[in-house]
């Protein structure tokens, strides 16, 4: 199963991308996992989405709809999705008709340096999804708090429950990612 | 399959009860649904979730428990969702450990007399299924617009296309349960 | 001025009670707040507002109309508003054209033991809020987490830096009161 | 008073910038309303947030700090906020400690060419704004369906309720700010 991973914060140090590193490595052999790049994504204009749309529009269509599976890792910005991962959404789910997002499994996990770990963009993220018709995996809930006290200066994680927490995560997602296919092939 | 129906208002004649009984028979013969009431419930306390919990807690968590799958349909209040129906899930969601809604696959429909159709009831709703773990189908979403026009004097739909609307929607979800159910045959 | 507070938690023992009990203490001397008791309104159901709707309805009614704000305490439920807070706004926003909450600036203090501290119960009770036309401070926003652990036995606050939190967050909310009021006098 | 008009929606011919031209044109004498483009904004991206961040964040940033309210006038992408609007928020919220947003007040006004009229987008907005402390006027709240059908070929108004609606609102607003721009003279 091929799953795109999608990294809410732009930062090249980010813990977000930390995390999601720590996702890839622990996830089950059966998942194949890679990091889409959203940050040279044009933001999401419709005077633009001609017969020959902006080639980042066009090669991130392309990598989405190859895929298997989608899960998101990302921060809270003002108490929403960061406006990166938005457009990401946004650009994914057009021209009308033709979204790539339709019926992909998908897993959410926000985190924050404070307490409240995202909440807000999780949940807020979580309401596009359904329009979008990504099936989001329900339980575990992903919070991830206090996010820059998990790594060491390698990005290595160095909580031993966390790590056996989001294991665990991935495992779930592997068995959702199974179920929500298998609906394909029955209809 | 065995399908609890909440309705979200408790008021005789409401429109959702017209509508609840409508999805009833436009359902597939693969589910076989009924309401459950929810008007007696008492307000969720944990002082008196003792040994011997009020006795409409204790049959409206039987009834949950044994069903497969929960259809909600619901109107706004207060730009949420109806303390009643808000209760229902508090009621089976307890006492700890023990919640009736865990890994029930679930419907949302939203209604009301005016055009925007409860969509923060709906999505309050949805925040709600995620941490109870009751997968809720994604596509189509159900927001009924204007429900105080759909019906004649003895509650019959009179709507052709809502009709057709309502089928598809109950056979999407009967689709879904099947889905859902198969993550716990294989797990 | 007068302030209604409104526990969302029913339990006698509960923390959410012991916070507002705290907030009161250490409210400016410029307003008097007092608790109302929510447990024991019936359910809304627009069949019983009648010419002679339940006492505890009419009672609760002219409770909040006679307040000059409102400050609610809530712990989350099921990742939204405890059924007997919401409930309590249900009760108060009707029969229609007559809701006791219009135009009452309001605060907003959400708790829980865990870390997210009752986030979403937070924000669902602010949009019920913008119905209402309850003016809700924004800022200082008040997620108080692990609040299991910040009382002695006798319910008196331990934690000296959440006392000043909460204090400036009441002598923020009075000014609050005192901005929106004068809306009234100019209108 | 010096307002700042956003708009949700990047295309030239977008029925939200008629109705925010039609917002401008309605407004009382005392309000001063522009609108602030927002499509040449590069995606909030801490790494560029340096010394010498780019120009059409600086130039943002300075346009909004000047002005003494906002007003938001935006489609639904997606069930929430459109990425440039998001952005936009982004932007004006960092570098941490210096938001621009503190303490403006802002309404909110959300179109779409169905019946729901942008009510994720109204609301996940208004979470935004809870954080960045712009004290969103709650009353009228203004959700303006099947916009597509409201303007003639010049973009001019041609419903006169509509007309008379909106006019209601921005004599509204104007009031909403001085009511809290009060408060920024008492403390």
């Amino acid at each position: 199963m091929n799953v795109c991973v999608l990294v809410g914060s732009l930062r090249k140090a980010s813990f977000n991308r930390m995390l999601a590193n720590t996702l890839i490595s622990l996830a089950p052999s059966s998942l194949k996992l890679d990091v889409v790049e959203i940050g040279e994504l044009p933001l999401y204009n419709e005077d633009i989405e001609t017969a020959a749309p902006p080639a980042p529009w066009t090669a991130f269509r392309q990598r989405i709809k190859a895929a298997d599976a989608v899960l998101f890792v990302t921060p809270e910005y003002n108490r929403s999705v960061p406006a990166a991962l938005k457009n990401a959404l946004d650009v994914g789910s057009r021209p009308y008709g033709s979204s790539v997002w339709d019926r992909k499994p998908g897993a959410v996990v926000s985190s924050s340096p404070g307490a409240i770990a995202a909440f807000g963009a999780n949940h807020h993220l979580r309401q596009s999804l359904v329009f979008l018709n990504v099936p989001a995996m329900q339980q575990p809930e992903a919070y991830i708090s206090h996010v820059d006290k998990l790594f060491d200066e390698h990005g290595k994680l160095v909580s031993e429950g966390t790590g056996k927490f989001l294991q665990a995560l991935m495992q779930a997602f592997a068995n959702w990612i199974e179920t929500i296919r298998s609906q394909g092939q029955r209809t």
